[in-house]
């Protein structure tokens, strides 16, 4: 391995030799001094050469020379490695430090040209989803999800979650046969992307799992252009068994996210400031509760008339109730309760005191991150809430299996990564937050 | 949420009132006694109730008829709740410990017959995954499996690397083009499901994120029937930059392999000896290394002739590879370095000196789980080397172009996770290792 020295560890080494491996950001080519801005995945560097210009009169050294010209023809973005003598000097902007390049090697140099700039359009951007992500604060982005997700898995795997990788590929669909994909399998079959691990996860508490977690891709062949929606994202799942209601899945998504962003503020806090000019705060337990008909009376005391009448929120709705749940409480999260069944997948299970669904959705910041529910794990009152929807059995007969050799109660939820990276970040929209974005118009690079 | 205790939790307990949730195993209905063996997802426990019989000229309580008539009907797999007395007495076989029953809440009666037994045929038992993988030994594999990984992510993020969720749906084929799933998109497009993350864990490299992870679904649309291959499993791949050659990958690799299966053999090396009979062996570091034309010469002395004629080895001669390193070294893990270009993709590097590429094949217990490499990361070479295999530029013009505007030298190795867990455990197939199986025959449930 190269013995690079990360850009972050420099300030704590002494004087004298050192390698640095990045690329250039800038150069500053002046006549008597050349400057490189060198930028690896930990920081930025400044590195100095006294400049040798061709000079017929005098008897020059021809490496020191041929370094000069080197330097003057950096690209930007060029991936080079430098040996030189690191200098401490408080008079350096960058980081009080400063490198003496001694030698130069380039691994592989940039085209002239580099085809966007940070102000570039999103879309131009996402064609040159490399060179973007090669931002500061995007790279930021990716260590937060990273230090989110291993939080998360943590809390699970201290508490015996089993972690899954379920299929997606199915020959059924997942959710609805809306917004699918369906591809050509073999012997003449058709397969379906699938939209959530929802029947598997499921078919974990059959299995006697107790307690699952999934993170993985899932698709939707979803033609929305909004700022939330893709047509492929991580999804963020767990499923557990013998809870008494949704309550019991509340309780634990909350104290998931409140141990996922203290582990994101102790790690990043800082730099999220600086960068995306956010305070990251730590969601205080238990999160507020909400009923549906409670927030449409909040919605509408804030004279927001809900256009859509089928009794769910919209996005205007949900940014109102954020907005009076953080006037009211001081929180960025709420769980609206208590959905008809009329807006809710025929799995969720009916409280027959109420009539309502034992489910929820978690809004953070305004925005729908989560749906939780516990399932109907009842075969007869199961296949009964199918066929109240107009589903055909048939077409559930592998998911309907699961319940008829005995199942615990369960529930659980789905969330969206990019959501809540976005939501944390306070980033307009989840194609900032993604490796790479898919959407309708996006698929590639 | 019930308050169930958890069976591994029972021994422990003091005599007294318990809760207990679970799936029934076994009932011994006696004339006098009834037995049931109840599991959840840490273990069994034994629940015994003194039979009440109708008796038409004896004055009996109606709860305790019912209650024997209802342990009577209980059908296997059917769960429930059980409400009892905790007793420790020694002559209980099961843990030295019983329940007497007081109450029985069943949450979801099974069909008295069950589908398929502990030694049904592997094709039934898919068909019934979920019934199956209440089998302790099942459920174990699955346990260790979520200790693998996280094993795997620790050691990593440990070290700064970035994890990543690289889009499953591409514009241009991810490998090659045979295999491939291709799908009808928006607009007429079609979209391929990636075979490996390859092109973006690179991709990530030019962005400067240095050193990445991924553990993620990859698909291949592969017509084989082995115990090796399947259409969609989870490939666990890292990528690093600032590499020399891919021996920095290899080092890499085998102290990540060390760490997870070090952290298995902590957690459940007792269990996986008693239910697999197999003692998890901690590899030392570092893994032997065989160049490839030493290990042809190793084979060939063993008296085993490679029919194949193009360079590389076949299954037999990993085993025999692998035999060769156990009886010399005494280790399960073998690298296979310096294959020559024709056997390997074009974005392999090429060693100048030898003429072979800078790679390596990684095999445990006789079976291949890895390749790696470096990869090269001039796009002048990298473009002769895709023309000498016959590719057309233009389909890989996504993936060259993250070359363009510089690149560092990097590497890294992608790794069947199914396969790691079925070497570890001594299984036969990756069948029993993956939650549900998908193959040419295989798309449900």
């Amino acid at each position: 391995m190269t013995e690079r020295i990360l850009v972050n560890q420099l300030a704590a080494r002494p004087d004298g030799p050192v390698v640095v491996s990045g690329w250039v950001e800038t150069v500053r080519d002046q006549k008597k001094v050349q400057f490189i801005i060198l930028r690896d995945e930990t920081g930025a560097v400044q590195l100095v050469n006294p400049a040798t210009r061709p000079d017929p009169e005098a008897e020059q050294d021809a490496a020191a020379l041929a370094l000069t010209d080197a330097i003057s023809n950096l690209a930007h973005g060029t991936f080079l490695t430098v040996t030189g003598q690191l200098k401490h000097d408080e008079r350096v902007k960058l980081g009080g430090i400063e490198i003496k390049i001694g030698a130069l090697q380039i691994a592989a140099a940039a085209l002239p040209e580099t085809p966007i700039a940070a102000d570039s359009s999103m879309d131009k951007r996402m064609d040159w989803r490399f060179l973007d992500l090669r931002q500061r604060r995007n790279n930021l982005i990716f260590r937060v999800s990273t230090t989110l997700e291993h939080a998360m898995r943590q809390y699970w795997v201290d508490r015996d979650y089993v972690e899954l990788h379920t299929p997606k590929l199915m020959s059924s669909p997942s959710e609805s046969n809306a917004e699918l994909f369906a591809l050509p399998y073999f012997e003449d079959k058709t397969a379906y992307l699938a939209q959530s691990p929802q029947h598997y996860k499921q078919m974990a508490q059959a299995a006697g799992f107790g307690k699952i977690f999934e993170i993985g891709d899932v698709f939707r062949a979803d033609p929305s252009f909004t700022s939330r929606h893709a047509t492929e994202f991580t999804s963020v799942d767990a499923e557990i068994s013998w809870i008494d209601s949704h309550e019991d899945v509340a309780a634990m998504q909350e104290e998931l996210l409140a141990a996922a962003i203290q582990a994101v503020k102790d790690k990043h806090g800082q730099e999220i400031a600086e960068l995306f000019g956010v305070e990251v705060t730590v969601p205080t337990l238990p999160f507020p509760r909400i009923p549906l008909v409670e927030a449409h009376e909040i919605v509408k005391a804030r004279g927001y008339e809900i256009p859509r009448t089928d009794g769910d929120l919209d996005p205007e709705g949900e940014r109102q109730i954020s907005a009076h749940v953080q006037e009211t409480y001081g929180h960025q999260f709420v769980f609206i309760t208590d959905y008809h069944p009329e807006i809710r997948p025929f799995y969720h299970m009916v409280d027959p005191a109420t009539g309502l669904t034992k489910s929820y959705d978690l809004l953070f910041n305004g925005v729908e991150i989560t749906t939780g529910a516990q399932r109907e794990h009842r075969i007869e009152v199961l296949e009964q809430q199918a066929l109240a929807k107009g589903l055909k059995l048939d077409g559930l007969a592998h998911y309907l299996d699961f319940f008829r050799y005995g199942m615990p109660p369960h529930g659980g939820f789905g969330m969206g990564l990019a959501r809540v990276l976005m939501l944390l970040l306070g980033e307009a929209s989840i194609r900032e937050v993604t490796f790479l974005f898919r959407g309708p118009t996006r698929l590639a690079p």
